[in-house]
Parts: C-alpha cells; sequence; structure tokens
C-alpha cells in the first residue's frame, strides 16, 4: 500500500465528512435506537458512513469496509486490507450536545493497524498516524507517554461500569477508581483514545467496544507507546465487540492484574 | 450596584487572566497538594487568585472576596456584595490536560446572585449572566432548559461517588446511573455548570463542593431555569462546603426523592 498518499487522501475525505456533520446541525437530525433505548443512530450516522463507502469503493476497490452501520462488508477475517469505520463514536453526544463526537477510521492490512484517524469534528482537530511514523494531534507530533503509576493517573471510566453488571466484578472496578487519582468520562472510545494519545488521561477502559471504536484509535494510541488489549491481555480484538483497555505502559499490567476481574 | 458596568469590568478583567494563563503554559508550574494527595494547587491558581483580589480591591473597595486559594476575606455571612471566586476550576484537568478547567466567579449582594462567569481558558469560552438577563454562551443567548425525564438524561457524576463514600448511599447512586441514558464525567464543576446551562447535560451532581465552585454556575443556570440546591432541598450552601445538585427542573425532585440518599 502507498501508505502516505493514502494518508492524503483520507484527510481529505474525513475533512469532507466533517464538513457535512457541521452542516447536518442545521437541518433534522432523525433519531433512532438501535439495541436498546440509549443506543442511538442518527440519518447523518448513516449517510456519513455511506458517504465513505461510496468513495473507498470507486477509489480503492479491493479493500473491505466494516462500518458502524452495517453499510459495508460482513468481515469475520481480517485478510487484505480492511477499512474500519465509525461515522459519528459518540452519537449521544452527537444527539445531545453537539459537540464531543467523533470520526474515527482504521485500515489495517492483514490484522496490523496501517493508518488510524480520529476526527473531532466541531473543534476540527485530527488525531493522525501512519504506523512508524509517530502520531500528530493536527500538526503537531505527539510525544511518547512517560512512565506514571496507577495513584497518579486519570483513568476515563463510564460510571455504569461501577454498577453491577455482566462483564466484571464492579467492586474490583470501585477498588481502581479509589486507587486512582481520578476519573473523567467523555462519551466517545475514540476521543477517550485520542486523549489517551496526547497524555490527558493514562488510560481507557470499557467492557464492551466494538473493532471500529478502537481501530483507528489504537493505531493512534499504539505509535506513543500505549497498549491496547482485551481484559485477558490478548491484542484488542477487530473482529468483534469485545472488552478493551488502553493504557500507559507503566500501568497496564497492574491495572488488569489489581482491578479487573472477568466475571 | 451599576451591574452591567460591572459586567463589562468583569469580562475584562477575567479576559486578562486568562490571558495570563495561557502564557503560564510554556513557563514552569510547580504543583503542590492541599487536603490529600489528589487535591491540587498550583502557583497559578495563587498568582490569578491574588491577581483578581488586587484589582478588585483597589476598583471595588468595601467588597468582600471568598476565593478558593484563601487570599480573599473571611467570610461567614452573606451580607453586602461579595465576589466569589475560583482562579482555575479543575486544577487537575490544568496540570494534567493543559484545558478542560474555567475561571468561575459569582458576585452577590446579600445572597442573591447578580452576575455569573465561568471561562473557559483554552477555548476562550466564555458563560455569563447578569440576574434577569439571560445567561449567555458568548454572544449566543442560552434557551431555556426544555422539560425531559431521567430516563433520557445526561447526568454529570464523579464516578467516586458510585464507591462506598461517607456522604451518600452509593448503591441508590448507582440506581441513578442505571436509570439514566448515560453519564458524563469532565473534571470541573463550573464547566459541568457550563454544560448543563447550555443543555449539553442534564443535571450535575457532587457530594461536596465549595462556594466558589458553584457561585458563578449557579447565576448562570438559574438564568435558564436550572435549580440548583443541596441534597436536602436547601438553596445551595454559599458559605461552606456541602452537598450540591443542579438539575433541569424537570427531573431535579426526582433524582433527590428516588436516588440520592445521604447518610
Amino acid at each position: 500500500m502507498e501508505l502516505h498518499a493514502m494518508d492524503r487522501y483520507i484527510k481529505s475525505l474525513i475533512k469532507e465528512a466533517g464538513h457535512k456533520i457541521r452542516n447536518s446541525f442545521i437541518s433534522d437530525i432523525t433519531i433512532e435506537t438501535k439495541s436498546d433505548a440509549n443506543d442511538l443512530v442518527t440519518n447523518i450516522d448513516k449517510e456519513i458512513e455511506q458517504f465513505f463507502i461510496e468513495r473507498i469503493r470507486r477509489d480503492y476497490p479491493g479493500h473491505r469496509i466494516f462500518g458502524e452501520e452495517g453499510f459495508g462488508d460482513a468481515i469475520d477475517d481480517l485478510s487484505g486490507v480492511i477499512w474500519m469505520l465509525d461515522p459519528i463514536d459518540g452519537t449521544m453526544n452527537f444527539v445531545h450536545q453537539k459537540r464531543n463526537f467523533a470520526i474515527s477510521l482504521g485500515v489495517y492490512e492483514d490484522g496490523k493497524g496501517k493508518l488510524g484517524y480520529i476526527y473531532d469534528v466541531v473543534n476540527d482537530d485530527l488525531y493522525h498516524a501512519v504506523e512508524g511514523g509517530g502520531a500528530y494531534y493536527n500538526d503537531e507530533k505527539l510525544k511518547s507517554l512517560a512512565a506514571t503509576s496507577i495513584e497518579e493517573s486519570i483513568v476515563a471510566i463510564n460510571a455504569s461500569w461501577l454498577a453491577p453488571n455482566k462483564y466484571i466484578d464492579h467492586e474490583a472496578a470501585i477498588g481502581l477508581v479509589r486507587a486512582v487519582r481520578g476519573t473523567r468520562s467523555y462519551g466517545s472510545a475514540a476521543l477517550e483514545l485520542a486523549f489517551l494519545a496526547s497524555g490527558r488521561i493514562d488510560a481507557y477502559v470499557s467492557m464492551r467496544l466494538s473493532p471500529w471504536d478502537i481501530a483507528g484509535g489504537a493505531v493512534i494510541a499504539g505509535e506513543v507507546g500505549a497498549v491496547t488489549t482485551t481484559f485477558t491481555g490478548e491484542p484488542a480484538n477487530l473482529l468483534k465487540q469485545d472488552t478493551f483497555i488502553a493504557a500507559n505502559p507503566s500501568i497496564h499490567n497492574r491495572m488488569l492484574s489489581d482491578y479487573i476481574r472477568l466475571k
């Protein structure tokens, strides 16, 4: 693959999609629910995914597309080139806040992350990486993550994972909340990965994320040294919904061993 | 009081302070801890408070000042005019993220909120209100809050309040997390009040806030119809640290009656 040509192409495509999303604020947005009453989707999520797919199919035939809204391909293996796309990551924020959501895109070849993009649409902030070339926040190169400790860390975790749930021992997760310096929750996995990559938080954990939520961010975070795995320490799952942790390498192991207990 | 003249004066003062804070990013910031290892304060918090106090004492003699860093007056009653100031609300964000913190200022006369300001320093976004004149986000007038339900609400609550604590029944608070559409946590009470006033969240709760954390935001949120009280439903405490809820009026009562149980 010509990564640098693709990189330029993708940045242009993402900016165009961002423009469409910002324009949508002046028209009516249709909101539906998916798996449950709080799992929102809008006509804009669908239109933006279709916009990407149309362009990718025309300009990169042979590549496959794994998208949140399901207009792409059915993916059950990681062979070849796959674009993993969430057209609007943080749809609840998009609907309620008109901000704090992102376009998330990762391009993988035979399961290996090659290109990563997280575009904070309203702030016009692009986090991006080409494998091996470092990660960037707009034109600024992001520094490798400096070592820290659990006690000095800010961890992004949604409060819902501290309620009894079927994925993890919530009491152990409460122990994590008490051990760290602070917790935050922003409502967009992609932005939380971008904040990890830029050192604003030190870890992000979620019990249930899909490949398109993490694909772009994993490439970006990896370029500054962050570790991204499932809760069992396996590489992040790029084929189906799974647990997910992205963390500063100095705290990743201890977070899993001391505070995350899978049911 | 000449509220509109003071309003212009304060906006100018806040912008000047914001400029000083942004400039501080290029110099060294000295970090100390206060009540515990996670209660941070920096030389910039102190310098900015002193900057405000110097100006207010010169230009508004006779007014009293209640500031987080303690350079103001000892306040044990609400008579006369009191400026309630947090020079940097969200110091942990200031230190770790270099963003997501705010200057928070409320001016009260005989206990009644007259002027309110929350300045998101890095984004150069000013939320402001003059009593009776509505609330503004920069030059844009904020709408009165539309009625909502607990089930459709986004509530800002820090995960630490879902761990066993001495203030509230954390199991009941977990019930709140499960009942609402979503939760968020941004790490700055002032910004969370600004987000409430601008309709991005529907409520904000905290077990422990000080008058300067809430003084500016209460004026702004009040102008769009939000209700701000302690957990017992009393008016927000402007003399000492206390529990605090600010909410859309359509959900305030039910949040307190169904989900907040004081110990």
